[in-house]
């Protein structure tokens, strides 16, 4: 298993087509707005070598039996799942970001499952194809950036009607040695750090889709990708020079675009090719798997959020306040509200035809409905706590003037044994989660990843039995016939 | 193990003294506004003997190695919690009211290894004694009432400081061969229904308060207990001789009010009597086992409620509209995220000194802060979808009536094949338990039962790691030594 | 103008056909389950004589010039639908639940403007008929019900689509002296306590659907009318002889159905009939009246609940509790956001056609969103604030009880200086306002009265000037030409 | 009056000593990152002149009778406090951000009013002095900013207990012409556009806090004062040179922190100076002006987000979906409910004892309450609506870029006639304001200006009339003598 460090030196070897604010980017790794981001997934690789966490951050190949990164993992059991949920609190509590891994992992596993039943059905040879891949994937303690977001067009129109036909990546020919795949992928979370992309249909597939139920792995830097970096609130600030203002120095978030431009794919790199009723299940499968990760992810920025807003407030001296209390405790309620969906939907997960778990459809939507809701309150407590000054603080700039920085120092002080600039730092540390660089990882991501709240909705609708419900109403109320409690 | 029939005949040699609605009931057994709420409990017998729920209604005892209902077990492991929480769900989704005997089950386990811990401290016997007891119990089959809340008086008051001594329950007399208790008990559910009752502390309790630390088991019918039955909402609609508008014709809810006026407990029942300390740790124990609890039957009784909402809907010709979808799918979403809760709790658990689990205390408390909260919003969603009609229809004797009923039955119906009853039965259902009869079961006990919001809060904001959290911000901020993600 | 006294007298008089759980009433006057609801309805008689409520609760008629009961007024100014709103809400506070003559105002102001627009168009002389039926109404000081809603059968079909012609009520007959008319009316509050109703269609109507589009005034004792008092949770409390349990001894709501079986109405009664596309104005305009009213007597019913929660409080020795101060500011707060929506749509109201006043439309809706969601709040705060007891407490005659009583008196004591029977009323108020007898007032009347939650979105939605609001958007974007701050 | 040409050249004239990211900044009036805040103010002088909104932007001078800019005004009736919320939401159409202006409005009419009060008790001259320095300010139609909020240091210690006694601003000495004041202000909207700013107490003075107890007006540009720029979010792209991803080219908000160090004060610029028990009276009515200001410009900024997310939701063909149909109907539903708060406090006003009006206190506080709620609650559902594309747009330079910006304009697009600038447009302005250059002014604003949450909730709490609804609530109980409806 690679360290952190060997991870970071295995993305120099990258030649990526990058780009960001505008220009081509060569040296992307020591890049002062890409490298918080690659730090939060070499944490994934630190975690793995360190003591205490082991149990955490590695598992065992049922591929091949050898140790390797929960990350590259198939799921063996339910309390695999509960462990890959724990994992990710950790790391969220470590990084107070998106360490960007996860969309990989689900995505490994659902590809797992739903190329082994396709070819069940169509006598394919997609998941032995799979397996090899991921010996080799394994083998290699790589990353992988799952990548299944369109850029959609108009989204009341289905992928083949479209005006422009590539607004769902899809196959734009077929060669004797592989295809080759053409369109976009918005909002991908941690490509740029990635050594490869998994390309995975993003919506129920129907008559007319065959081109567009794709599914394979490509390099991040084939021929024919273009990596677009995504602005982030606040991104400039890491170009400034300080390490306060930006709030989370040393960690952040990322997504990108992806340009396909006819990027060809060999053969045993792909895993589903035309057959459009798999799609869903595709889709509905990782979704499942990514929105359990959202009880383990999310609580754990939002333990960074509570000990920054318990902190703010002894800084002010008012962390006794009854009614500091009560909203610092509505915050851990709320958050340890997601993880225990998140747990409860591991534990109660269940076992794929292809023999890796799943995650319990209905409460893994659940929880990530929950996650829609949530953080965002947790950002308003979280400001309502840390006051005013959050958001009009002085620059790092003017705090190290030599003239009005003195200003700042005394003026900008809450009680006396604590130095200003721990208040100032907690400040932008708070800033940076509600307002600045992290905010999409704590907010828009809890709403958009993994599906919007509308795409949990139509589950968590489709996956109760209402007809038991109904049937128990109609029992009760006597519209059937009652139960004989004596029967 | 009894059966649901054995358990209703065995109720029959009970001796109480209990009065409702001003006079002595001497058949209390087939008095119709308590016997619903006997057949809720008789629910908890017939499972036991039901094909296919016998997993979750029995388990091996610990202490015997036979097999035995549910409800009188020690935990021996996280799954055996889980499966308290889903016998739970089952059983509140097939009475839609409280069934009564999770306080039981609670306070034995509690007791359990409470007194297993004063032992040890103090050499006492009370851990043995309770053993026995619980043997004897199991062996009988019995029903016990957990017999906590005091009336408490001045709740700014410490037990042994009120004007009245006897607003907490406490030893009056210490006899050689027992003790003699005094005081009175509030709001407890099923006494009325069950053999015996078990007397916990309600809370905290602080030098001096050594009488008011007591534990211990008493029948029900023992020289000295009073049983006033509690009033509900619509409960003389049992009296009426209809089955309609009582809304939940079989099953109720009950609470009563336990006057002890110097009753007799002879020593082998008595499991703690001045270890003020080991109070809270009781009082502690029992209330994250029935904040668990709340996680299972709660979610049971609101998917009928689902259900019922699901119906009125359809019966109205509404039940596509977009908005009674959305309706809905939030009632489904927060039920499962209070089961959710309860599940991760259950799973979360740990063993005690004395061996028996015991459910994670902050996630229990989570799970019942929620309870608190989202049972009101169900209710306020299925009074939405319903209609007003639902506290305007006219009466079952109107509808029964020759010459009006024919006005009714025309006028009340919804869409054409379902008949005027069916509609009216089921907006009587969710009558029942929005307003009536059984809406305590759903709405005041959720707010109540187990403990006060406050109560909660208070624990969540303890069970919390806070230090570790600081910590963490303290870290990102760079006001401690930042992470390096390299090392 | 009648006093309460005279307005009384006058009941007696009228011969209803009222059926009762099941039974004709012959004096339903002195009926205890009916009476209270009566003296509801009486206190509108009352303070037009009170020394200091003249101003709100009477006014000049701007048709005779002469001294009325605001009831019976048409709004001459925004003032005035102002003096409503606070007429309203002290109403309100003096009687705790629903009073039953704002469906009539606001069903009076809607006709009056609506039949002035309908003879512009069409020639006709509703509008002069109209004014010289209220001439007489104000000269008598009548008390009348508004009946808008139909029973409505399946709700998705058109009113001369149903499969029964008499979902909706409709003209059955045309007869050169009048119109015979037929159906039934659901949910009308009131009703049994006026001595005329005020039939108006309850949704848009369209071709074909002429014979429904109907309004006119009859009087509830006409031939053919049959009323059926609707239940209400706890009604029977009434008829037990005490005066606690029953929470609010003095008043009550009232809704009754109404049955029209072929009832003559002479056209000098009748306001609309058979012009169709008027039905929807008159519907709205309703609408926009009776979603005002809500921002009256729902903060005054509030008012109560908040005072007795503050009581509870004190009786238990908490009051001064951090988060019960919280909570019952909290409950403050929503009752006054009811409160202020109501007055802004007053004071933002309008002139129509015909000269009296209309209240904003959009305020309105918004206003009564707002209670469809607020008063279960306040409900749950209340739960909270009062202790299980709430639905645990024993009976009035248990309190009475020559033995018992004096357990209950002894045991459920709070605070030393206030009597256990003091403690014990207040509770029983809350618990009519939660879950009693007037919980219908104020729970589910918020919710459906004037229309459900869904009917106000549609008119929020549609009072609104999107296309003003987008252009701002696209101005500040850039896509439409920025403004020049210097032009 | 000025035109917006003139107040933006009157400002060249100041010499501000004004620092922004560590740097003095001489022409300020230029600068990028300031000139958007100078617009929303110039916006405010604009208006005073167009055409249709003289009604709403100005008024006449109760103290010369010459028509002025409505922010330099006193309230002289109920309806010219309505005007003045109705041109704040004009306003927040406008520009989409906090213009500035009203903390100095609403300080002149709280200043205006106390001062009499003083001179009333202690026959001082303050009225006097400060109706002279007003009539000035007006004659020359200047600009002020309220300079309220002091640092504060320890939260739990008063002003003079500070470890260091600046905490708070105090009179550093007396002199015979005037007095030296001393300390700093932080949080100060709008002061580095302003000519002068209006220094008041911050809370409650005390005996000993009689140097804190300092009302006096001062020019910005005054010796002894520097002014240091609050960093905001995202605020350096208004530096990159484009237009496009700093969301609102024109508008923004502005705070600064103001240090005072030791600057000379004239005695007729004093209006306030020692008389402790006045500083909380000052204090408690500019809130109320202040949490009813909230009341207009936060519902036309959220008219701006509507508009926004509803010309997104079209661009992506869903506007007609009901889910984001009921989405937006919610944030109308919220955006007119803060707005009717607004009018009411407002129209609810009453008259002070110097003759200007002011708003009710108990809505404003209600208000303002709503206002620490909803804007968040906005933002969230405009995210929702929005898409994961809002945080992960690539910038406006690789939209500009020769060939990557082909890649995203092809891409990013929606439905085919709507180019995808305009989509790209329309996101930037949602980002703005949720994350963005302008979120403070819509979102910690909301939460912190005019006070935080807590601050409403006490006075919430304390504007009630507690023992009324308590009295209302023991008649209806019987615990008092119920009310006689005869009587």
């Amino acid at each position: 298993m690679k360290t952190a460090k060997e991870y970071i030196e295995s993305l120099y070897r990258l030649k990526l087509n990058l780009y960001l604010l505008g220009e081509k980017v060569e040296n992307w790794v020591d890049n002062p707005i890409v490298r918080p981001s690659i730090n939060a997934v070499a944490m994934t690789y630190k975690l793995a070598h360190e003591p205490g966490n082991e149990a955490l951050a590695t598992t065992n190949s049922t591929l091949t039996g050898k140790e390797i990164n929960r990350f590259n993992s198939l799921f063996k059991s339910t309390d695999d799942m509960v462990s890959k949920v724990k994992l990710q609190r950790e790391l969220g509590q470590r990084t107070a970001c998106c360490f960007q891994r996860c969309v990989g992992l689900d995505g490994i596993n659902a590809v797992f499952s739903t190329s082994y039943e396709i070819d069940r059905k169509y006598g394919t040879e997609y998941h032995r194809r799979f397996i090899d891949w991921l010996k080799y994937f394994q083998e290699n303690d790589l990353c992988i950036a799952g990548a299944m977001t369109d850029v959609k067009g108009n989204r009341g129109v289905a992928p083949s009607r479209q005006d422009d036909p590539d607004m769902f990546v899809h196959v734009s020919e077929r060669r004797s040695d592989g295809i080759v795949i053409r369109g976009a992928k918005a909002n991908i979370t941690g490509v740029v750090n990635s050594h490869e992309m998994l390309i995975m249909p993003t919506l129920r597939m129907r008559e007319g889709d065959e081109d567009y139920s794709v599914t394979c792995a490509i390099p991040t830097d084939a021929e024919g990708v273009t990596l677009i970096y995504g602005r982030q609130p606040c991104d400039t600030r890491k170009l400034e020079g300080g390490e306060i203002d930006v709030g989370n120095y040393n960690f952040g978030g990322q997504e990108a675009l992806i340009i396909l431009d006819n990027v060809f794919v060999p053969w045993n790199r792909v895993f589903m090719c035309g057959e459009t009723e798999f799609a869903i299940m595709l889709v509905e499968r990782f979704a499942a798997y990514h929105r359990q990760s959202y009880g383990g992810c999310k609580p754990g920025i939002g333990d960074v959020l509570i000990g920054a807003a318990s902190l703010v407030a002894s800084y002010n001296g008012v962390r006794a306040a009854a009614h500091i209390r009560d909203k610092i405790g509505e915050m851990i309620h709320l958050v340890e509200t997601i993880h225990a969906c998140g747990l409860a939907c591991s534990y109660e997960g269940g076992k794929t035809m292809a023999g890796n778990y799943q995650a319990n459809t209905l409460l893994a939507n659940v929880c990530k409905q929950n996650v829609t809701r949530f953080p965002y309150e947790l950002c308003r407590l979280a400001e309502d706590i840390a006051g005013g000054i959050l958001v009009t603080a002085p620059s790092e700039k003017d705090f190290r003037h030599p003239v009005i920085g003195e200003y700042i120092d005394k003026y900008l002080k809450g009680i006396p044994d604590v130095p200003t600039e721990t208040r100032y730092r907690i400040l932008m540390l708070i800033h940076a989660m509600t307002k600045g660089q992290i905010s999409p990882s704590y907010q828009t991501e809890s709403m958009h990843g993994a599906g919007s709240p509308m795409a949990q909705r139509i589950m968590i609708e489709r996956e109760t039995d209402m007809d038991y419900k109904e049937k128990l109403a109609r029992s009760l109320a006597g519209i059937d016939v009652r139960e004989d409690v004596l029967a």
